[in-house]
């Protein structure tokens, strides 16, 4: 197939996709908006994009002339803000850290991604301190701080955020480069191994911000996000570059509110004060402030949240929306920038009854403009959009890391089929709508089926003599796996394994599972084994079982 | 400087902007809204998919493979957008024909593009007659009807466009290939010399849909355009490919109604019968149906306008506002895409006296996201922005053309400063608000100073014994131009030139003009050289007064 050509390299033409078009766009419309960080400060956008070139300036005074990383660990801040659009504007990569890590983990990132600069907040110092000499490519070291204050420490000091700035230039024109620079890396966390940097470039930035932008601007019905929203992200800015919000809010002028470091009581007066109307967040700390005492008065009618990072339970989003909370889900992950779907929900629709919504709210929705997804069964064939048949998701769009850096055996895996494979197992229904079923590695293969073990969890977990629940596949030499249930009894009550099946042969025979849902096994436990964090840890059950 | 760069050959991650991706999304979500065409045909968005892989399927039945131009010469029409899709898409050229230009006009441009299929209505079908023989590129001629008539023609026709696509497959699946790949072409005329091609690649056409996608659906305010509205063109698919609203339209699934063969009774039918929320057009337009004896007792209060291709006048601002209609200003050019600039007017400003709103909405505009727009002196230098210095309008952006197709030197003179040249002049207030002041052929540069001849007309305008007036620029050995003024006085009254020189002196002393605004000469004439479509011809004056 032949095809006519624009030749870019012949003129002027040529318009690389650049961070800096989203910082050039925040003084168009609204400068006079505010960038609120806690109590502390407030700056406009045109203050705000001086800052930019201050840090800019600093990272030029340190001889540094693009293609470098510069790590951040800071709460969600203004000063994160400017270090989103400073660092990559100059060409280097912003490597934005997860304080979460344990400190040998955090000491691998910045080594893995080869920082040259730290900017670190404060309270974060006693992490490096325990690092000190491990961090071979580290130069120079930034401290952070709300009120100047530098604790007594061994780490050397390249000096104080807000005295760099004051004495830097605020004048600075950001070059155009290629726009497959790379501008952004972090590191995302598996059960096993070390953190995987994932990364993304200047044009995979502006499309994601843009489609983004598209999708949700132009598309009416529940939670549109509009330029005179007032912004308040609520994860963290770490995460996934906040969910990409951060560059499309600045883009387009909005206002934002910062938290800094997260204390509930600072989170609900800022609410007061700042009035925030979009936020995103996970389920856990929408849960945190809605039952929060304190909050029980608050308005929250105008308050729009995207939920993220797992599953919005029904009952909590039901809560919400009973608050008038106007809450939609979305789905994504880090290697893809993250956005792929979020719920949209019309005009029509939204006049629903509450049932209804719940339904439509906690499905992981649909997918944004520029995303190409595609649900595949073990073949690699489509599956059905009928809201049954299950399979992969596996996605293509402008925006998704091309591989886990200086991984190329995993990068190979993750875009195994010329698609990106998410390792999440879900079900479509005819009008494109995601629901997520179970990781792909938890799902029970069986006869050339697909058994969600959440499903299987749940519909077991309804029996009113069990107290926890958890599914797993074992290996079947004529189905290829079969299911095992693995429970804990209520105490004071008992259940039979006879008494179980029978109950879940009603479900059967009500047409709700299949018959070969029903597990072959079942262990009657006193604890389900957990990880760290308290979910079910599946991988060592499934240990356990091999053990047996 | 150096960057790190994401190496995009060494994976299956490259994900090119393809107008391809547009179409994938008109199904996702409102695939039951209807594209309707006058009172004939309704189409929902799984049908209108089917009928652009139809057609791919007669293209590719044709022999063709890429590459090549194929030119539509319709009414606004269901078909025509099928063309916008299927053409592209196969890795073709659309080029969309002016049918408003002379025979030999259209025969230059079929000849120069070099087009091999032609889709033609037969209402065109004389133009093409006249040129028979002279079209050596074009090997099929594709008739459009309405109703499937085919006149007596010397036309050697492959077929009727209806016909072959019931004859062809519905499956097609379109393939990836470079974003840079040309996918649109036109030609646009100036006063002199034969009309130059313009040509846009998918990158840029996805790049213009998402651009203005994204600043129209997120910026709240007046005229916002968003899934649910019923889009209506009311101007040309020729004209700057309907300014690239039907490639979002479509992508977001909204509702369609094209009119066909411009017929106001037509026009308004369609709005009783389909409730149009959206158009755009130029005034001219407008106006038409505005007037139209049959539109008073329409209900207009639900439609937004987007005007664009001549200055929006006051007056008519006015009494479209006073009808409800929430109308506002665009401005662009072929070259471009066509959008640079609209008026954005927040909802805070919405609240605003009409006097404020006829002031706001009648400016040229705030620059979309990703144009990079500035005003700059003959010295290459940006203007004040202060609402008073003049200069010429000069852009960056993703989506403006790469030059004239097969005109170096006009390419080159285009992009001379490495930013495109509009050739129109404007002022920017400091809200980055652009006002068109004239074309620089025409704005009078006097003294070091620019004065815009169209201001000028309009003050000498206000003298009411004046009929018509036109201002040029004549050459002056001292001052480099001088204003001369050309006027016609009105019947059965009368005027000196001391007694207009002193009517204007007036302005310079309420200090509304400065004085070297005043005419050094003025022409007392019968009537003023006008261009075939009305304008005043400055070119002719300017002429005549060289031959004096």
């Amino acid at each position: 197939m032949k095809v006519k050509k624009i030749n870019k390299a012949s003129n002027a033409f040529a318009y690389p996709l650049l961070i800096k078009r989203l910082l050039h766009y925040s003084t168009m419309l609204t400068p006079e908006n505010e960038i609120v960080y806690r109590d502390r400060v407030r700056l406009n956008y045109f203050e705000f994009n001086k800052r930019v070139r201050r840090l800019a300036n600093v990272l030029k005074g340190f001889g540094i002339d693009g293609g470098e990383t510069i790590a951040v660990m800071d709460y969600d801040s203004h000063r994160y803000l400017e270090a989103y659009f400073a660092i990559p504007c100059t060409g280097n990569v912003l490597h934005t850290i997860n304080w979460r890590l344990s400190a040998s983990q955090i000491l691998y990132t910045i080594n893995h991604a080869e920082d040259t600069v730290l900017l670190v907040h404060t309270d974060f110092f006693p992490i490096l301190e325990s690092s000190m000499g491990e961090m071979p490519t580290v130069k120079k070291i930034i401290a952070l701080t709300d009120d100047g204050t530098i604790p007594a420490t061994k780490l050397a000091l390249a000096g104080e955020y807000e005295t760099l700035l004051a004495q830097a230039s605020e004048e600075y024109d950001f070059p155009d480069f290629d726009e497959d620079a790379i501008a952004t890396t972090f590191y995302t966390t598996g059960t096993t191994g070390n953190p995987k940097g994932v990364f993304f470039s200047h044009r995979q930035i502006v499309l994601h911000s843009l489609g983004i932008c598209a999708t949700f601007g132009i598309l009416d019905g529940a939670c549109r996000v509009k330029s005179s929203d007032t912004y308040m992200p609520l994860t963290p800015f770490f995460h996934v570059h906040g969910w990409g919000f951060p560059f499309l809010s600045t883009a387009m002028g909005m206002k934002q509110v910062f938290v800094g470091k997260f204390e509930p009581e600072m989170v609900l007066k800022l609410f007061m004060i700042e009035k925030p109307t979009f936020s995103h967040c996970v389920p856990t700390i929408l849960q945190m402030l809605v039952m929060h005492p304190a909050a029980q008065q608050l308005d929250l009618t105008k308050w729009k949240v995207i939920i993220g990072g797992s599953a919005l339970p029904k009952a909590l989003c039901r809560a919400a929306l009973q608050r008038g909370i106007d809450i939609i889900t979305g789905y994504g992950m880090s290697e893809t920038c993250p956005i792929l779907t979020t719920s949209f929900i019309t005009p029509q629709e939204m006049k629903n009854d509450i049932d209804w919504q719940v339904e439509a709210r906690t499905r992981a929705g649909t997918p944004a403009l520029l995303v190409d997804l595609k649900i595949v069964n073990a073949e690699g064939k489509e599956v059905k959009k009928d809201d049954q048949e299950m399979g992969e998701i596996t996605v293509r769009s402008p925006w998704l890391t091309q591989g886990y850096f200086n991984e190329p055996e995993k990068s190979e895996e993750l875009w195994r089929s010329g698609y990106l494979h998410t390792g999440d197992v879900a079900v479509m229904n005819e009008r494109n709508v995601v629901k997520i079923a179970d990781r792909i590695k938890d799902v029970i293969k069986t006869g050339g089926e697909w058994v969600s073990s959440i499903d299987l969890e749940n519909i077991i977990g309804q029996h009113p003599a069990i107290a926890e629940v958890a599914v797993v596949g074992v290996p079947d030499a004529k189905w290829g796996e079969r299911p095992h249930a693995m429970v804990v009894v209520k105490q004071g009550q008992s259940l039979s394994n006879e008494e179980l099946k029978s109950f879940l042969t009603q479900f059967v025979e009500q047409g709700k599972i299949n018959k070969w849902f029903i597990p072959d096994t079942i262990d009657f436990v006193e604890a389900i084994p957990k990880t760290s964090v308290g979910k079910i840890d599946k991988k060592a059950i499934r240990g356990k079982l091999l053990l047996l």
